[in-house]
């Protein structure tokens, strides 16, 4: 006799039938559904959705979990789609975290050790060695201690910079020198050279990177963004940069994605744009982490990166 | 009643006063010299050198110990300078292995994730992602497994890169494959996505990145050369990039140096040029170091680094 499979309904807009592949793969005693189920019919405990079509959600008949395919949840909330009552998880692969610490890295070190400056004389045919500092002389601030930022804080520290991580909570992390809460953010980020933003976007974040913190940090300074474009306050870091307050800024996230072409970020040499791909969706490491919480929701273990609607993240 | 002070010769060809300043900081109980000293005179046990001009160490009376002030000694050994009987000791201090560390992940990471691809077509301001790997998808093949090499293969298993060790002895680095010798170089090298050399140049690795090494490679992969100009058999290098083989190559050594103007390399921009800046000397830490060779050898301790002749490092 067959019991009756649980059913997942994918409501991705892109590729839900490759998604479907894959969940059917690691959940096979589930039925996995693309198409928005009869909301008279038999319950649907799961949604995997990413940015929700209006009643796309209220219309699943017996929906018990919300599967977010993104790690930040500000748009998944800010659309009023998901009922009071249901839990979200966010989307916290193991891709996702290395993913970002590679990118985050790469811009670190990139800046650290003048790698643009040396490729912009190359054409010049000059041999100019420029002074060099050691990472142990470099003061680098994380923002955000969890599933991002604490592996970014191991690197850094494996390099030997002097590292700092502020936080709303201020959980530490081994190594580095912790701040908590919005009143030590300053102090934090104080002759920070190097200044790293892996925040959630909640309201308290929203511009939290303005003149105020770019003034605190170091004097050519520069700013690695891979979280979101609502944190920066994109005219107060023209400004920054016009000072040589900063001395550019890496951005993988923008206010309005894609960027414009208008935008004047494009033209502007001293900020590297890069079109959200820090951390991309693994597809096959995304859908066994949920297919994994699926299961945990099941025997009704604890679920890592529930949303906690209060905190907003 | 004062005891006769051990004398230090700093024959250093630039700024061998600072030099001396700093040994005297950390050595207050020997005699720092800068001039030649009379061959006649008292004994000098210790002479402090990088390229030696002819007839300045064997004019040195009573001396002992010979303190390279590069950590590739090909020069200095070559110059047959270095009487037979003298110990020498490479100069491999803290900041060398970090500072090489530093560079070639910067260009490990940058070539991985994409960034001079970034930076190229933003003034096109077209909102294109490419498909991303992570470390955990490339094969990154290290040539050289000690003092520079080990902590490069470190910072690879930390990303997750799978990473492979070569060097002639074959001397393990835990959790990365190792291969030892000659006949295994095409093995370690084959199917690698990255290239790094980190080898002390002598008769045996001397022309080793050659056609061979560079066609077992991946196709489109990156070659990083952080040790000598010596390695690369740089025709092979060019015909690798024109065919494709090698999409890249970061090169901070140069068989002259500087690299002359009319170099093709300056204008190629798929060669990143820089000048020999991956691990500069920092003097402080130097310093500390030999001054602690020195007291080593004055207690009779063992000496790291200490320049096996035969093996050329």
């Amino acid at each position: 006799m067959l019991a009756v499979m649980k059913r997942i309904f994918i409501a991705s807009r892109g590729n839900p039938e490759h998604l479907a592949s894959l969940f059917r793969a690691q959940l096979p005693d589930h039925d996995v559904l693309v198409e928005q189920p009869d909301p008279q019919g038999p319950a649907v405990p799961y949604i995997v959705v990413g940015r929700p079509l209006p009643g796309v959600i209220a219309a699943v008949p017996g929906l018990e979990l919300v599967l977010s395919l993104n790690a930040g949840v500000e748009h998944l909330l800010a659309s009023g789609e998901v009922p009071d009552h249901l839990p979200i998880v966010r989307l916290v692969d193991e891709g996702l975290a290395e993913g970002m610490a590679e990118w985050v890295m790469a811009h670190v070190l990139g800046w650290h050790r003048n790698l643009r400056h040396y490729e912009a004389i190359q054409p010049a045919a000059q041999w100019q060695p420029k002074p060099e500092k050691l990472a142990r002389e470099r003061i680098v601030t994380v923002l955000g201690s969890g599933a991002l930022g604490a592996p970014v804080v191991q690197h850094l520290l494996a390099f030997g910079f002097k590292t700092r991580v502020w936080s709303r909570s201020g959980r530490p992390v081994a190594g580095a020198e912790s701040f908590a809460g919005r009143e030590r953010l300053i102090e934090a980020v104080s002759g920070a050279d190097i200044l790293i933003n892996l925040l959630p976007l909640t309201t308290e974040t929203a511009d939290i990177l303005d003149a105020s913190v770019f003034s605190a940090m170091a004097p050519g300074s520069f700013l690695i963004n891979g979280a979101r474009g609502g944190h920066v306050v994109d005219a107060d870091l023209i400004a920054a940069l016009d000072q040589g307050q900063l001395s550019g800024a890496a951005l993988d996230v923008f206010r309005t994605e894609p960027l414009p072409p208008e935008s004047p970020f494009w033209s502007d040499r001293r900020i590297l744009v890069s079109p959200h791909v820090a951390a991309p969706t693994h597809l096959d490491m995304a859908v066994a982490e949920m297919a994994g919480n699926i299961r945990r929701f099941e025997r009704t273990e604890p679920i890592p990166h529930l949303v906690d609607r209060q905190r907003g993240y």
